[in-house]
């Protein structure tokens, strides 16, 4: 298996919109335009690609220190609770996230839960004697139309290598926990974009990651261009995909700020043609980087900081426009994958002529 | 490890309270007193109580055909969110559960999960093929005040287990996933009681089991008597414990209904002193019987039965008296334990003397 | 004021939309191409249009018969809650509608409610003696931008007069609630549409009305055609706005599956280019017409119709459609509109030659 | 009609639960014990008790400055949505309260509404102008049972009478919107108390106002003695009543934290016998009077305070005592009343005598 050390993915469709001059908004991206723009967070993948197992496990490390004794401000939003991901009842109880995020196949969920408890019982020795218990955060698309899902190739042990593999640079499209989905029946997966927001004299970033695995090729737009129609491609599926997006931001948004703009996902991808079908498990994940939130904090009151809320349509709309850029780099990034029962998933630059004719 | 074929329990305290003269409301109980009432409803354990190892599994069947082909009506509620059970997401977008319910420790919910995911595939070779995933519901307390949570000992088989022994008799106490709880900081577990409602001239049972896992010893009160003041013991815990519920009805309850009813529960947690603290996940899950929904339903509309929304406190009442009774019941029967570094949790039953000369 | 006896507005943008041959979705309308297509649902107009004064009362006939003694199945969904609609509350819990749908501006809400309230007692002689209390349903936009919002012009009594309006033809754009209302920087208000879905052997219709009020003119898109950088028109709003949308249908959708759909509508906005910003309360209320539910119920146990699930995209399809289509219908009808301080507000049909060469 | 000059009642049942040495709870209480011990807090009556007439306004003050321009976090709950209060949604959106909190009954909302809105927009001369529109909030119980509700006796106008009218020291029982409410089948009404907390070196206050309106007379429970019991009463009515809870502190919780805090309030309820009938709206509100909220911040980003979690259960817990004392405070303090039809609701003050036997 081609795990740890994937061979570099052909890199020529970076920056592919802007190649095709699709201008995704008009806002400024950030340095790498993805989700590791925002200080601290980095992202990691494990990749099973052999054959009729095509699927994997991708880590969101929200900061790079002991995330169970300084927590971060989170928040979720369920678009369509069609879905299994787990963790999601305390972050919306408690308003805070101590776990990284973990993506993977939807039947796989468990061990990468369990993957993920012993890898905070190693990172802390009290829980589970003087420190409670911990809330491990995974969440799942289901990958199984090229990937035997029903073999549970994923074991606990994966956990750590997606973890060990965390990086501010890291792949996209066909890897980790998005090696076997499909977005607008074409190859998706993993994706990311980042934009900039001025508040006072300051700059920050929102940045999402996407696990894309949603949609029927005939209703893809890229930016009201109607691609789907275009491409003569000859399976049409149903839509019965999911989404997981993750947003994160160095501006100190509350909790309930951050569910607000996390309910601005589903505009991002209705710019692409979604629609939201009753099968697709569609839920988002929002954290800050801006406070830390100590365990064992010692003041009885504690002084934070939240954004001006007058002033929220900017990260809504740095989040609408991330969204959308984050769903088209996971198409663009993926390349064509061959599954199980040898099911081939066409990467969108197969259609490369198409799309220079309709872009440039 | 004395699991599967654990020793009967002395069961001099069924009906403990009864023994007490305790009449917990005024309602008529099944005739097990228990969640088994609910015809087609069977509970099972599987217990591993062996010094610093005191955790376990416990299963309901909702029905004894294949609940994945057959899917019941359900509905959750969340009184607090601080606890990590899985499954709520998909019920409350679906109204529907498709698996048996387990229960285990915190730190065991991805080990359950994947057992029950690996049973369902055993049981549905169309799972991840041709009938998409399937929602594992798992829920948990934290047993880890007696139980060496973070050794992990619960591994994925014992699923098979919990699920193999599930009948319509069933222990309760510190038995399956209670062997470690406590609750008012005396020996607490698995409890459960029933109550019969007419609706038509049709007889109904509301059934409810509880892993009761809460309270401070204070503030225990049975039928107004305030017990917790009354027994001298020596440890005073701060509450950070949980409650799950599980409800079951042969009522034709919708969801919004089910819903409804599983918002009076904390009604009957209060009843016995609860005070819902920071750290208490309550969890609450139910179902109804009534109806079989086919998950290759071939026809577009469907006639399904609800209960007359003006009848609905009838089912309100039975669970909140049903409740309190399930709560109490896994104190009756639990027996006194020890468990990691010595720990003792004492069982209320120890008190014989004093509740004696309280109630009678 | 010319209320009542307005004059017919200029129809010729009636069917607009196919003028320019814009084809909103592929799916098939009903036979009015509005919410009236639903069986029994009417919809009447009280408008107030003099000088400063734009504004007015739209109400929603679920049925011909008495509401309150015959409830329907219904639901709501609060994309962003920035608003004062009423009734909400009620709808969710008990999963019913027992009064018209009123809208009106965002300070007559009370004057509404109250007007509504009359309407019901003069209906239910029982109400508040023998039959509990009513809960009236009032949504409302914010029209100051030209009308004098500030003198509370509507009159409790002036709801009669809309509810006495009410028929299965109604007039769309500027009039009833929607007299002051802006989308997209242009004249918008009332608009309609419905979609034709076949379940079983038989057709059923979803119809949505909306009261539209948001967005900015240079987001607007119509089919993926930027129109709104098209157009060049002096004043940019900030998005400040709200949309309220009611889905009507004779499908028998349980509460639950109307609150699906109502998710859906956002798709259907963020096609004509919607941001979703901090200020727009944007507020959903769906019913279904199948069934009655009497309000002194005899029988305990009753029998009622859902959709089979799994054929649900079928109705989030038709809503997403006629929701993207009812916007534009409240543009297309609504003519220019001069209120409060001279203020001029542009139909979107001044721009007709820019319109036919960008569609034609 | 003797409203706003209302013979001072009689109040020899102040500390009526001490008098009984009924000790509610073992927090301290504030100096009032009522609501208005947290600084600013002011409450004030309308009182319409004529014959068949029994009615009236209460308004709750939070702080003493305009409210509109100095916003508060605010959160709400809803545990029983068979109500029609409004103003919610706003709230649960936005974090924040921006009027009084004004109580009356079921039908004359809408008039209250209008009322509050007419002093809102003579307060602030730039809403529906400038600045947007304003987010009324008032809360209703149904008093239909002795007032002749039908005849919608309030009128706008009374509102400015009731803010006139809010001062620190208030009456409790059958007064303004409490004026006609029952509880437990006894009158009940306007009840409020209020428990000290400790957070760092200072003393924070949290207060409890309730309208209540609820429960069957036999389920009466005060400190575990079954009152209803021992009543002899005539009239048992079936629980259709609801509770009004409005929480305010000074000490900085986030909408979050109020939120959890209010969901506590029944477990304040259930020790007196709530049953959370099918036809009881409960629907509580909560501030914190710790921020003020300027409408036109300048800053992009803003500090403030929260309390540390991990001390929640020190509000949890005066939260619950001050509910369980302000619903028997609207009991001591209520005189029985005659209303419509000649129909008397009794004091629970009649049975000094069985209450002296009972508790001293």
């Amino acid at each position: 298996m081609n795990n740890n050390q994937i061979d570099k993915k052909e890199t020529k469709y970076k920056d592919a919109l802007i190649k095709y001059s699709v201008n995704i908004g008009k806002g400024t991206r950030g340095p790498n335009n993805t989700i590791t723009d925002v200080e601290g967070v980095r992202v990691g993948h494990y990749t099973l690609s052999e054959d009729h197992i095509q699927t994997g496990i991708t880590a969101i490390l929200p900061h790079g220190d002991n995330l169970f004794k300084e927590k971060l401000t989170a928040a979720t939003y369920v678009m369509n609770g069609f879905g299994k991901s787990i963790g999601l009842m305390q972050i919306d109880e408690l308003g805070t996230i101590e776990t990284p995020i973990l993506m993977t196949n939807t039947l796989s969920v468990g061990r990468v839960a369990t993957g993920l408890v012993r890898y905070m019982l190693e990172q802390n020795d009290d829980i589970g004697v003087s420190a409670g218990s911990v809330n491990p955060v995974v969440c799942e698309c289901n990958d199984g139309y090229i990937n035997a899902i029903r073999e549970l190739p994923i074991k606990e042990e994966d956990v750590f290598k997606a973890i060990e593999n965390c990086a501010i640079d890291f792949e996209q499209g066909a890897v980790g926990a998005g090696t076997g989905m499909m977005t607008y029946g074409l190859k998706g997966g993993i994706g990311s974009s980042s934009r900039l927001v001025e508040f006072g004299d300051k700059t920050y970033t929102v940045g999402v990651l996407v696990l894309s695995n949603f949609g029927n090729l005939s209703t893809l737009q890229i930016e009201g261009h109607k691609i789907g129609d275009l491409i003569k491609y000859e399976i049409e599926h149903e839509e019965k995909g999911s989404m997981i997006a993750v947003l994160a931001t160095d501006l100190p948004l509350s909790e309930r700020q951050l569910k607000r703009t996390l309910k601005r996902i589903p505009a991002g991808m209705a710019r692409t043609g979604a629609h939201f079908g009753n099968g697709s498990g569609d839920v988002f994940f929002g954290f800050s980087t801006a406070r830390r939130i100590n365990y064992r904090e010692t003041d009885d009151i504690i002084s934070i900081q939240v954004i001006n809320e007058n002033l929220i349509d900017r990260v809504f709309n740095a989040a609408i426009k991330a969204t959308e850029e984050a769903i088209l780099n996971s198409m663009f990034y993926a390349q064509t994958t061959v599954g199980r029962e040898g099911r081939c998933v066409k990467s969108i630059t197969e259609y490369d002529e198409l799309l220079r004719a309709e872009f440039t």
